[in-house]
């Protein structure tokens, strides 16, 4: 079926409808993603205000088969935001959908519109004593409808779920218009098909999130953070066991840190405080977040001299004040930075299973090294077997000198990563960039239901064609 | 499209694939359930041994459009398991599929067929010093398939989630009888649409689950538990708000008893322990587990002091043994069975929002009234708003007396549960039982994608008919 582009027919339709403040100018930001790989283009920007006026534009792009690329904050890294080419889309902005609709502390749940700057969800949650724990670089910027539909992950994974578990229910919109009332409070409820998680991940290929009812959590009385030296990865995962093993779910965050991090933060960003008078080979953040009076300090430090005598641990930092937890916390937040400063041949965002992790480093330092000179930056969410494995060229090199190399890179360690039964793409999505690995590493059953499942909800093809799925 | 009986056709077809041994006769068990509301037929009966051999008999079925209808521990209380009518159709039990493939306790994470009995899979577990949490009444016989396909939930969602929630992929035959292999080990993998919670919950009807990648949590260091009097609903949910406050997720179960529960059990199961000399009109019974050397029966004193202070609570007996525990759970897990043996005109599985369980307690108090001289026994799982809400006949009559007051019954309490916002299927799933409820109180688009889905996954709609969808 041939879609054709958002023009000013369909615009003078909109506007009939919603009025003239609808619609707004195609500004650049509509149009890029941070990455820079694809270039978006747009007919019409469309910024509605109400669930029912998605359902009406959704609608009113049906009926003339005008593609919609649901835009939140833009933040995605792989392309699923902008749609580079084919009839160009009609974008529908969430931004004006930002209200934290209601707080329910005693449910621990909160109900807030697909355009509420994630940011601003926690410091709801925050106001109701509540926590929550959704956390990640682009916090700031990011909307959580965009979270939602990519099921973003970040930092507290390991304890509480990526964004699919903190989610109890969705207003959306489907490809047909049809508005789905599901902004469930409910933590059980079996009524049929999971339609909540089958939109969740999605990337707006099945309909656009245009509010969510959300799960919160106790705020922990008391916040612990510490920087071990480990001796290995797999004396990390050793690490967690035993963390886990005296603390239970009392772990919030473990994070997996490669010397190449420290040494990119001091050669682009020295600013940043080391952790470590000498960079450690690996290192781990971890953080614990406690309650009934355990005090974290004397939790991490009782940690330490069982790693200690089990031979997993070198020198460590506990942070003794706020700022110095601050400080930890940069050395692992601004590595993406330092990371962009010194731009990469080639990233990935790949999980394996934990237990292989170590085995997984291993070779893909040896297939690495047989491409080129290249430094590897392997850092990440290693609680939950998500590594940032990524490629950059060798110290006073740029990446352009190798743009011939970054396929070989790319299908090298997506290889490696699939014959560890990995997954290709762990918490960023599919988006545009990865259509053609889930095609290469899928399950060939699993494409296919997904195929089906596209077909009967979008018979025309009109949500965000091009990401996830080939059009 | 017709479909048509499992005959000696198909039965040939079958031995001529995978030998004699996997045709068995039908006998009764297969075509009960445990409330005797539905009774089965079948034509055929196959227990496979491999997902390969689960393949061929749904391939085989599909071709002869015969439908399927498959099997685990037959323990579902909305009659799943059962097809009463249509052509008799080729059951597929999952019995012989029981091994634990693997365990890994360093990335917490388990492989089990899906005919294993969940009480196997929490001793595999627990073997390896971890916890699968997921525990309910019918442990000791039920399979963790079953459990998957009905999302299952029992006393430890308010920790741990439901069965949705501890199962990271799945072994799968699709409806065209393709084999899905998706036994993910990851925690994090956003590669295209959810289709394992699409499985789980869809009640046999979209596919049959052979097996699951579960996820293990370290088990709690020690313990903890206590009954405690409330003065109502309300103060038995801000007491869940302190316990959460003081203890986090250190609160594992929280459970809501009746005085109506406590008679039964005098009734008809005296040899159960009374908690309390008076039986008090509300209780609660509170589980810990905790880590770190913290001392669950400190923190439940510590809870019951600023309960008391705060008004919340009366009379409380902690646990001072493993065998007062087990006399504080027999209150609990025996009023089920309590409650059969009084024999209910009504029972309902129900969720709402848990701020509103004190107003709809109340409000269903005065509907019930308002049609006979019922009595009603509501309990359960107050931490997730999931109650078990059974009106019963009055002392010394019979259900059978009330037969013709069942659907009006039914019916108030389900209006009622809607107008509140709640589910009228909470944990054990639609089944056959509540179809017509869902069409009634279901969202119409969410019904359609429903419908939408299941054409296009099982055009010929040989699944499971008439479960969750009409046919």
């Amino acid at each position: 079926m041939t879609l054709t582009p958002a023009d000013e027919t369909l615009a003078r339709l909109i506007r009939a409808d919603l009025g003239d403040d609808i619609l707004r100018p195609v500004t650049e930001r509509y149009l890029e993603e941070p990455r820079r790989r694809f270039a978006g283009h747009a007919g019409l920007l469309a910024l509605p205000r109400t669930v029912d006026e998605v359902s009406t534009l959704v609608r009113l792009a049906a009926d003339k088969r005008v593609p919609v690329v649901p835009y939140g904050g833009g933040t995605g890294l792989v392309g699923g935001q902008v749609m580079p080419d084919g009839p160009a889309p009609l974008v529908i902005s969430l931004e004006r959908m930002t209200a934290i609709r209601a707080v329910y502390p005693t449910e621990n749940t909160l109900i807030a519109e697909a355009g509420a700057i994630l940011a601003d969800v926690q410091a709801a949650a925050e106001e109701a004593n509540r926590l929550f724990p959704l956390a990640l670089a682009a916090q700031g910027s990011c909307r959580i409808g965009g979270n939602l539909a990519t099921n973003a992950g970040g930092v507290n994974v390991l304890r509480y779920g990526n964004a699919r578990d903190l989610c109890l229910g969705l207003e959306a919109v489907l490809p047909s218009g049809e508005i789905w009332h599901g902004l469930s409070r409910l933590r059980k409820d079996n009524t049929g098909y999971d339609l909540r998680n089958l939109l969740i991940g999605a990337e707006g290929t099945l309909g656009i999130i245009t509010a969510a009812s959300l799960k919160l959590h106790p705020r922990p009385e008391a916040v612990g953070t510490a920087m071990l030296q480990v001796a290995s990865p797999q004396a990390a995962i050793d690490l967690l066991s035993l963390a886990h093993d005296q603390l239970g779910d009392g772990v919030s965050t473990f994070e997996l840190i490669h010397k190449q991090g420290l040494q990119f933060l001091t050669e682009v960003l020295p600013d940043v405080r080391q952790p470590f008078a000498t960079q450690p080979k690996w290192c781990v953040l971890i953080e614990l977040g406690l309650f009934a009076g355990h005090a974290p300090a004397d939790a991490l430090e009782t940690l330490y001299i069982a790693a200690d005598k089990a031979g997993l641990v070198g020198d460590a930092v506990i942070a003794q004040s706020e700022a110095q937890r601050m400080d930890l916390w940069a050395v692992r937040e601004r590595i993406p930075e330092a990371n962009r400063l010194i731009g990469s041949v080639s990233s990935h965002d790949i999980s394996v299973p934990i237990s292989r992790i170590p085995e997984f480093i291993q070779h893909g330092a040896k297939v690495v090294a047989g491409l080129g000179p290249f430094r590897i930056n392997c850092f990440g969410h290693l609680g939950d077997g998500n590594l940032h494995y990524n490629v950059f060229p060798p110290l006073g090199r740029n990446r352009s000198e190798f743009d011939n190399e970054r396929q070989a890179v790319k299908h090298a360690v997506h290889d490696l990563v699939d014959a560890f039964d990995g997954s290709v793409s762990a918490e960023h999505g599919v988006g545009r960039l990865k259509v053609e690995d889930i095609e290469r590493y899928g399950d060939a059953t699993k494409l296919s239901a997904m195929r089906a499942i596209k077909a009967a909800l979008d018979p025309q093809g009109i949500m965000n064609p091009g990401a996830v799925l080939k059009p």
